[in-house]
């Protein structure tokens, strides 16, 4: 199962790593406490959407875009699973 | 503020209309409560990773595919509220 909050947190956490800031930084910025930003960074916690909007503005990010490239890597992922699928289909029918 | 579960919500019911679904047919094939159904397209309740990957299952949408149309909706109310900001700056300007 491709899960939105596992991806929503490899796209924040490369976006905050491309803007070369820290967790501590982007937890200033957002208001958000570091150990809870970690947690959505590593997929482990779901994000509200009050949150969500504060980490894209912490982050100078618009929400759009964020999802845009959430929307990618979860197509990526879809698409390698299907693979997969098919793979065990014809090994199964073998 | 852009909020995620709003702009989600409305893909969400304009998703399953668009297949003709009620939300008892949506619930009893995601295997989530009615009502419950009913707060996230109203944007009124946060849907979890886990629940948004049911709720694309029942209505036969990839994740990516809805998440993309969120996105989508989001880039049009930022243009609009960046537009009604610029009016405002022109406004309190004059």
């Amino acid at each position: 199962m491709v899960l939105f909050r596992r991806l929503l947190g490899d796209v924040l956490r490369a976006q905050r790593m491309r803007r070369g800031m820290t967790l501590r930084e982007v937890s200033a910025e957002a208001r958000v406490s570091l150990g809870y930003i970690s947690e959505i960074e590593r997929g482990q916690k779901e994000a509200s959407s009050e949150l969500l909007a504060s980490l894209c503005s912490a982050l100078d990010l618009p929400l759009s875009v964020m999802l845009r490239e959430v929307s990618d890597l979860v197509a990526l992922e879809e698409s390698l699973t299907s693979t997969t699928s098919s793979a065990e289909v014809v090994a199964s029918a073998a």
